[in-house]
């Protein structure tokens, strides 16, 4: 069977460009890791223009319901492993091994969190390191946690912990958290959230668990001890590329190089959209509207053909 | 009162950049003449990630209510005349003959219907020729209308007017509507929507009220005469940027330039975003996406200054 669009991701972008495509009559197949996305992990969403507080993870089920109300193929749980060019047929193979062949592709497979790189982080994952407050949160009731990263994502980490722990420790490694203001008076008015920047992680520590972080204060040099049980590794991600080689250009962050106003990589029929593309702002409305304009490029270059 | 920022225009766009602004902490005025924008006379969305169908009235609303509920100046109702550049600060002068100040502005402010320029369309404004179906639908109730342009705009007003009006021609002046494969079924279905292809519409007749269409079949070059008692004018739209000069570059549409990824124009404190942009695709998820961008830009370059 010969596709005409494959969507790899089930991110807000690939959810938008599988909305698009269907609308548009596609015979069109979504193949999705999971449908979260960067945004299924965050805690309160309150930017995305029509729903004034939502978790992240309930807008991305209604993004997921919305694509399947329309006649869309979808394989979930599959994960894409290589993209072949095979004169204007792409072929996809699966980590399931499965072989699917298309007349175009938007890649909107997204990102993975970036590993701190410190000392005891591999060591103890699962053991006291986790990436993803939504789905370990409440492991940690009662115990003093602490997160590393002070962005938005970091802060939004917090936030939802304080539901569960009485002290959290926001490390950031900057002389300033680069979180909203927002966020950062919301820290400061819970009472709970104490924040230390120019603060390098040296070292994760503990015996069966976590017990503590070795951190450097990057100004004065010195070493401290923080003891904490539980420790939220919220400093970004990497792009979700490895399955494609050179059929598309990478920036310096490995980054798929996208025309921002169409979608277009370097290969013509292969589209990419959100927080796997170069473009600047990774934001779920963003990451919607880049879907929109890959899906509606597709549909041009499938009419062009 | 200098204000960090000032977005002119009450869409998607317009509300979004005011959400993301807001969560910013910037000094921001948003002056609207009304919160419509191209999306508020839409009779169904269905492709906005998040609501699986929406009146755009109600969608619009919700918008509305989301930007409402942070701390945000609004005047509505008022709509810009003239932004003029003093140093590093802008001043806009309004219709209403105020004149407010920002150190940034987003110029959001959409479009307005194009004019078909058909004899007798300005005679009948509002005697049986109106721009807006959810505004004037319900006046048509039990009679038959036309509605000139085979867009999705022009079949969306065609299903709006299937709950009032027995009979609905669609006049599209090419070979084929442009409009999406699904809504070219929808009105097939509908058994009441009738769709005439090749028709450039010479003049609209009538005594007090709109009685006939008289259209040219560009290939037979026939004349024909339609008789309707309502029309409904959609095709298409032009950029609101009257109160803009120079300060802008403008694409051979009068849309107004900008680097897709940041919403930047050519004159660094002015961005710009949504509809009124060279932006390709114009869609609701899309302008929100933009309206973002502007945000994030205008907050970046007021940190710069």
């Amino acid at each position: 069977m010969l596709y005409d669009l494959i969507i790899i991701g089930g991110g807000p972008a690939g959810i938008t460009a599988g909305i698009y495509s269907a609308r548009k009559k596609l015979n069109t197949l979504v193949i999705a890791k999971d449908f979260i996305g960067q945004i299924g992990k965050a805690w309160g969403v309150e930017n995305y223009p029509g729903f004034e507080e939502i978790s992240g993870f309930d807008l991305i089920q209604k993004f997921k319901n919305h694509l399947k109300k329309f006649e869309i193929e979808i394989s979930e749980g599959e994960e894409a492993r290589e993209i072949k060019k095979n004169g204007n047929v792409f072929e996809i193979i699966t980590k399931q091994n499965k072989e699917y062949s298309a007349k175009a592709v938007i890649i909107a497979s997204g990102r993975d969190p970036r590993p701190l790189e410190a000392k005891g982080e591999k060591e103890f994952l699962g053991k006291g390191i986790s990436y993803c407050v939504t789905c370990d949160g409440p492991i940690f009731a009662g115990k003093t946690v602490a997160v590393i990263g002070g962005g938005n994502a970091g802060f939004e980490t917090a936030f939802e912990l304080l539901l569960h722990c009485p002290k959290i420790y926001i490390l950031e490694a900057g002389p300033k958290p680069k979180a909203d203001e927002i966020n950062l008076e919301k820290a400061e008015k819970s009472g709970k959230i104490e924040i230390i920047t120019n603060a390098s992680v040296v070292e994760i520590k503990g015996r069966a668990l976590v017990d503590s972080i070795i951190w450097q204060n990057k100004i004065t040099q010195e070493l401290n001890t923080l003891k904490v049980e539980g420790i939220f590794i919220e400093i970004g991600s990497l792009p979700a590329t490895s399955f494609v080689k050179d059929l598309v250009d990478f920036d310096e962050h490995k980054q798929i190089k996208v025309n921002p106003e169409t979608g277009e990589t370097k290969t013509s029929g292969i589209f990419a959209a959100g927080d796997v593309t170069d473009i600047k702002y990774k934001q779920v409305i963003i990451a919607c509207g880049e879907g929109a304009k890959a899906a509606l490029s597709a549909y041009e270059y499938l009419q062009e053909e």
